[in-house]
């Protein structure tokens, strides 16, 4: 009776959304498995999901029947392929970020999908399905701040690796925002400018951190986010909504108050996994559910584009300092 | 493949638990459904185990083929029997609050488990479950505060119906601290007192409300515990730990910061049901898990029993006023 | 024009009063100095007051024409004969606690007081005079939490010298909660408990720490206060009064709150002679604008007099450990 | 002994100066008081200062020997000429703000102060006299958070009346952020940005209401001001200091936490007479000692010309739109 899903990928985020499918998770199991690499295939399926079929080649594993809908948690560049091919084969997809590697490419599959006649995508945003966004997106709804004005956000990565580079700020990072913010407002971006602080001693030469993105969205809402993934401290994601009657503040994570050593303190956490790991639970299964009811409702082809859009602005705005137009199409009535 | 739960009494918390094991939870589904009204049990099986068997009898359910463990969520008075008919059949049971309704029979469940030879019950406190608690515990574990040598902890609701008397301000309410405490400090208590603050004017006349309890643990710890049941702000749990080098405290509940009406707010919780909710998947889940892996790590039968061997104390403390000493048996090494 | 002080005791509180006086209020100056030992005197007046006198007999200067008014800040034992030197000659008088060392002695000022006609001693509890006690006074008065049922508090210091023994836990420490709390509540103890949690290893063998004492008032109201002098983390005032509709809290020191090493903090003060500092002004600059209008307004020797009967009460509960009733006559219309 | 004042103007801030120094301040008095309109300071001096002359030319009230050091609170059109009248006669001068309407005046009296050869005017800006500003300024000089990197900023009011404009938003209130943050990270404005969010309607339409501005510093630390004057809940001054290594943020005023009606809360002020009440009196008094000195240590009157300097740009960049650089010569050694 469970949705029977196949997983293109096993890397760490295939493997743990295998685990989370097979351990956490109702109503659906894991019936086939596909790796580039053979091998670790076989070891995600040893570990979580014994009873899963290993595929070799990823299209038969999109076509089998013993596939309902599938997981796409490959490498980056080659989403868009089995996204496509799974629409192409009118199979429920779940793609892991980024939908695809570049603004077309999501365009492709959003002309795809709508060809099709109906929603089949839902991309790996997991933002919107998190406690807090959930609580702060409540209070906006019920108009306790009246219309949003302006939003102060931070994303903020104790350090990152020497492979990290000036425009992953923007594509790796700031993407989250992107995606979460278009949903929390209701809005669309229309230009973005970045400002460069003082270089952080702590952060590689060649890497330009911290970084603030200015956005104006089509209503005239101002958002600031400050990027800065060396900060040292802790992994922290801050967003303030300004409203004509109120601000309203995403929670922090809940955490032991210690009165110890002359400080009241409460921690942070360091670790990205932790900050969002139940939303990854409840992202999935809504998902599951959304195939079961043949209707899905979580972030849609058409929020992959969008924030790819985005995306490439702020990337241009970095190089030229000045104010960058967004340009998206009006959201097609298919995806409202 | 997943595990056959059978359920005897479809109020509440039964339904719930049902939903629970057939939405949310991962390796269960529920077979069997029993209740003393047919028509409850019929309603919970369309709303959500449309493919369970409705059993009349619930010894016949406990017997069942079709059943691997147990859930008993029915009155009360009934559970220590559905219990022990569990135990004779060696079928793992899950024992929603009070595993009975006196010490006595918490004590024979007790014997009749260990002469069976292996746990196979698990009380419904769900606290130890809570990720909160859970924190408090681990702070207290890395020894960041020292030994604990008090805990001023508080029980409010907002309020309670005409049917709520003092003693269930320790048999129903209380009682989870008796329970989640005596986890916290892996400790047991010697004594309690009861004083009478003033009487609240929004609580009924027959009704002592609020009261603080005052516990005395083996190893000298002192707890106060303010239960006040008709505090009329909102359902509200406190558990602060003073150790020999500071202090933790148990988390609030996380919640959107409000810049609003000239004060900074976050809301609190009013209804008990949401305070824990997430305690309860977990709670469940753990006990499916060890069920599968045939060792269970919930709550046992002894803590039911040293649970209820306190509050009997406590409630003869709340009538003499005087320090009434709690005497429980040495803890068997089959509950280590 | 501005008001002539004569202080007699020149240790460190005696000092910081001179300086007090003379740098930072307004309206006042010291014009007459006593020590029992005249090189301190001689120290104090070069360092702050160079044009004060030196008085080598206290009643000298009590009577002399230079000093309109009196600060007693001398070893304890000898504040009541110099309150009563002060009365007898009509003359106001500020005199740091205690008022006196014994009750008795308290009463006889109370009585002296009310002989002469006219309140004419202020003591020296700075509590009331702190921002945030007034605060929570202001809450209370507006009625935003209804009639006040139990306070929980707390006093604690981050060690203690060996000279301090467990009666002085209230006769040192306690008795600022004493007067703030009676004050606060408006209200007069009727009985006191004290019990003793286990030892905490880093308080001396013989110092029983810490205490935690259970007060309550003539209206009904519970009070508990942990009493914990070596807590090691800091020092730290708390007092939280549930009421019938909601609960208020003593606010924190406001503080920088710093996000770093993985944890967010407020740094807690250590140094107990920093937490009410600004109340030792407020409370001196009252006690001069009293005197010039003719009428006293902060805490009077009746109030020196319930703290010392009341206090007297908790020692004798530390002793026992049963409850002991606090006997304090009702209140003169005088003292009003 | 204590100093003589002589005061130009008895609106309400010249009023709350007199009875500060006359009734909260310890070493001066006011002995001299002048008012464009007499009746204003007859009123004064009757209120506060029965034993102060008034004089009717204020000129003649600087070059009076009953006046040691002068304050200026007229209108402020006026303080340029009292300023440089008091540099004239070298005597100390307390200016409110602003020093002077134009840059060009500010310059004119750091010139004149400079020829003069000794400091002697100090601008009424108070928040480096705020103690949760001064926490902020010991954490950044702590070196705990390591080199500020960024700095997010609110100043919000809850309402404004009609006749602030645009323009008003830089000259009457950024002004202070101006101020206190060129003093809080010891660097130099180098340009400015404004941008403009979407219009609150409860702004008057002839007001843009929020504004955000953005300012970077010679060391290339990036500031960024919310500026919203109708914001309804509150009067609110945020000040979030991110360093290399974490973050220190201003404290908020502290506030009971009041539990009542579903929500933890903590009051926020409206008034902004009242946030930074007690630094008006530590200013005041600083400036008192400073002059009994002979070494003034506030804000000089460079100060005042460099937050006048950036003031125009701002509100340059409130016409354009555009990046407008700040040029500010150097600071002379006079003023280090």
């Amino acid at each position: 009776m469970s949705l029977k899903l196949g997983v293109i990928g096993t890397g760490a985020i295939g493997q743990d959304h295998i685990r989370r499918c097979m351990q956490t998770l109702s109503g659906a199991r894991v019936s086939a498995v596909n790796d580039i690499n053979p091998d670790s295939a076989a070891g995600a399926v040893e570990k979580y999901a014994p009873a899963a079929r290993i595929v070799v080649d990823p299209h038969q594993l999109i076509a089998s029947d013993e596939v309902d809908a599938v997981l796409v948690t490959s490498w980056g560049p080659s989403h868009e392929e089995f996204v496509l091919g799974a629409i192409r084969v009118g199979k429920y997809v779940f793609c892991e970020k980024p939908l695809a590697t570049t603004a077309e490419g999501c365009r492709r599959i959003v002309e795809a999908e709508m060809k099709h006649g109906k929603r089949l995508v839902q991309v790996g945003f997991m933002r919107p399905y998190d406690t807090g966004y959930r609580a702060l997106k409540a209070v906006l709804d019920s108009g306790r701040i009246g219309d949003p004005l302006m939003l102060h956000c931070a994303h903020r990565n104790p350090r990152v690796g020497k492979n990290y580079s000036t425009d992953m700020a923007i594509t790796d990072t700031l993407i989250h925002e992107l995606d979460v913010l278009r949903w929390l407002l209701n809005d669309d971006y229309v230009s973005a400018q970045v400002v460069f602080p003082r270089h952080s001693p702590k952060a590689l030469p060649h890497l330009r951190d911290p970084q603030i993105v200015l956005l104006e969205t089509a209503k005239g809402t101002r958002i600031d986010v400050e990027i800065f993934v060396n900060c040292q401290y802790g992994y922290d994601i801050q967003c303030e909504v300004v409203g004509e009657l109120g601000i309203a503040k995403l929670p922090e994570p809940s955490a032991v108050l210690l009165r110890s050593q002359a400080a009241r303190s409460e921690a942070i956490l360091t670790d990205w996994k932790e900050r969002f790991i139940a939303a990854y639970d409840v992202e999935l299964q809504d998902f599951i559910g959304g195939v079961c009811e043949g209707r899905l409702r979580g972030p849609s082809s058409w929020s992959g584009y969008a924030a790819a859009v985005a995306a490439d602005a702020c990337v241009a705005a970095q190089g030229t300092g000045a104010v960058v137009p967004i340009k998206l199409p009006a959201q097609p009535g298919f995806y409202a």
